[in-house]
């Protein structure tokens, strides 16, 4: 009976404490979504496996995606891995939407992890996506958008946006330096900003590049400098190579447009693991706690294609509320004392059906006007019913006894300010609006 | 490669304009829960099967439940079949919550439903429910609350809640007329409110049952009146049965504290299909259009028990907000002419680095204080950027030329009223305020 009463391995529930500031933290993501025109859709939990499949990579596709087969229809589906590919499979489904297509999406995905600290294996993704537009416009958008919300979740400074461009690594590493395998070099690289130059020149090591080569690497991924002055040095040293002269340009064009440049890095070392990228990629890591990337993205012109049968391009972010939440409350930004909504508790001194039903409609007109109000329903004693909503951290009591039930009156005291009132019934709302002002919600 | 490009059959995308809807509705939903201090809670969309297992009847564990076994691991996962049962896990995973816990929860569940107008294999609940009260004042703030969100979803009548209680159908039908395989009995009595009386006889008469027992049953449920008299009616006929005294009396205690008596009505006829309920059940008929119940819940104080140990008891309503946008569209209550969030449109009358800058730093300010603002993206003339805006009812625009950037201005045009301003760079939010404020957003 109680064999198992936890949620499933890697997976959480959320009380009213933490959902409260997960909600409140959406709330404030949806805003600035919305304050750039981007519009809401949703799609569904589950997508063939087939729409999925050839998207992601090796090790997504063959381990991390939950999927299974349908008894009934023999039908393979998959819980969705991320946003972005519903997003593609979206736009192919509904064709003829006007471009370009600015959407948000704030919903769960699901990923078959070995589940550890700060990793779950069911989390929320808040993704803006701009499709239609294949200039640097878009991108420098998605990157504003992208401070904004970090900034919006607490965060006013201590967080750098990485930039950088896919058509640089494939210009340089792969038609430049010719490299052969270049995966586990990538995977090398994309490691400079946690173990530095020397950790990554002994991965590289390790792969039996020629030690003209590895000072070719480190040489251009140890570029550092304001974003001008980094994609300079690209240009200046493969820019001959048109995939690097694009980037170059792209890249330009795109801080050119960003309204907080101190946020933004050119890292030519950013590799991110999704294989759709196709332009640009942005990866936001704060300064403290380290704990990996809080927001990614990048720009996928082909993805769209692979459903439609015609390239449409995309751009866009991922914001990852999961790691910002862990960090907020790490670096206490965040905290978790609002334990209810609940603003007022009606407290009945006395087990009458009378005084009851007083109480009773008096709750119901503090709720009609907008004061989240809760009133005994365990037919408990004053005391009792004062308990519970300390315990909860309800700021306004309203007391209904023999005097006040007979009458017409309340007598309202906020547990902050210590302050109490007796008010008439039909002023009771009135009144008690004016101590949760006076004294603080 | 354009093999598939929907969503699995009976899932549903929700592009923006349906979005839109959606979220506005399920906000007004949560302010009511919240009204009522109601705390949101979330869990995971998948539980393990044995979770599941055993709590909603026969049908819906053999074909309507979504399960799969992990390949990894060998354990059955399940897809969340309601919000009730992963509820009752939770108050077992999370011992010592203060009680009463009263909780609300708005997400999606997966039914292997066979997929039909109106019936759809993901589709999401708005659950309100309280934990720890055994008393009628808790059944009375459910339906009191259900009426309450009803009307917020723009139903101010048309609808009525109907009452009944489980113990009702077990005094009267197992233990007073001892019928053998209730059952079916259930099934045809549950009809009542589509088929009529004649049509439930004519039901219950191919169920061999005797012509007295017939008439005994048609004679309890089609009694009507005002919620007294039907409860009068049921003691009178078999108020010394214990389980009908109890619910006659539980439900006497509930409708007293009811605010709208004119919405409740005590329908005896009422089953409710799951299983684990053991008192008073509700459910929320439309007048028209007739498209089933659009709301259920009711009393379940051993559901609790069977993850924690011991009995807690618990009531609650689930408002099929699904059904209640395809009425609500129906009927013409709700209308999909809202397309987008965006407010403004900045309209660049010229592609010129300069006044692209100058465009693009108003739309940032447009944007900073709160008026949700799109600027081309896609260096498009300014005709097609003025339809765009149009295609998706944008009321403002905000045109930028030579001669804005290089006075420092901008014109401002509301496409509702048709009425121009001009306006210097620094008071543009105020005048576009303005003009959305007179003429409307």
């Amino acid at each position: 009976m109680t064999r198992q009463v936890r949620p499933p391995r890697g997976f959480r529930d959320f009380p009213p404490d933490i959902m409260l500031l997960r909600k409140s933290l959406m709330g404030k993501l949806e805003n600035v979504f919305r304050s750039y025109g981007f519009d809401p859709i949703d799609t569904p939990a589950l997508e063939y496996w087939e729409i999925l499949a050839g998207k992601y990579g090796e090790e997504a596709e063959s381990r991390l995606i939950w999927r299974f087969k349908d008894p009934w229809s023999g039908r393979e589906y998959a819980l969705r891995y991320d946003l972005t590919v519903p997003l593609a499979r979206f736009m192919a489904t509904h064709k003829g939407l006007p471009l370009p297509f600015k959407r948000y999406h704030i919903g769960p995905v699901w990923r078959h992890e070995e589940p550890q600290k700060g990793r779950y294996r069911e989390f929320y993704q808040c993704d803006a996506d701009i499709v239609g537009s294949p200039y640097p416009e878009a991108d420098a958008e998605i990157v504003n958008l992208t401070v904004d919300a970090i900034k919006s979740l607490g965060f006013e400074s201590g967080f750098t946006v990485r930039l950088n461009d896919r058509r640089l690594l494939r210009g340089i590493f792969e038609e430049e330096l010719r490299l052969e395998n270049v995966i586990p070099v990538y995977r090398a690289i994309d490691k400079l900003d946690k173990i530095g130059v020397d950790g990554v020149r002994s991965e590289l090591a390790k792969l039996s590049l020629s030690e003209p080569t590895i000072d070719k690497i480190i040489g251009i991924i140890s570029v550092s400098g304001t974003p001008e002055e980094v994609l300079d040095e690209a240009e200046r040293k493969y820019g001959a190579n048109k995939n690097v002269a694009d980037a170059v340009n792209h890249l330009r064009e795109t801080v050119a447009l960003v309204g907080e440049k101190d946020k933004v890095k050119i890292d030519l070392s950013l590799v991110r693991g999704l294989d759709y990228y196709t332009g640009p990629i942005l990866e936001v890591v704060l300064d403290k706690p380290r704990i990996g990337s809080v927001a990614g993205g990048g720009r996928y012109d082909k993805l769209i294609g692979m459903f439609l049968g015609e390239d449409i391009p995309a751009t866009g972010v991922s914001i990852g509320i999961e790691r910002i939440i862990d960090a907020g409350l790490e670096l206490g930004i965040y905290n978790l004392n609002k334990k209810t909504v609940t603003l007022a508790q009606v407290v009945v001194l006395k087990r009458d059906p009378t005084i009851y039903q007083y109480a009773w409609n008096l709750a119901n007109a503090l709720r009609r006007s907008g004061i989240p109000t809760r009133i005994d329903l365990g037919r408990t004693g004053h005391r009792v019913q004062r308990r519970k909503a300390q315990r909860l951290g309800i700021p306004l009591l309203v007391f209904i006894g023999e005097k006040e039930a007979s009458t017409g009156t309340a007598t309202i005291y906020h547990t902050g300010c210590g302050q109490r009132v007796e008010a008439k019934r039909e002023s009771v709302v009135e009144a008690a609006k004016a101590l949760l002002e006076k004294c603080g919600e």
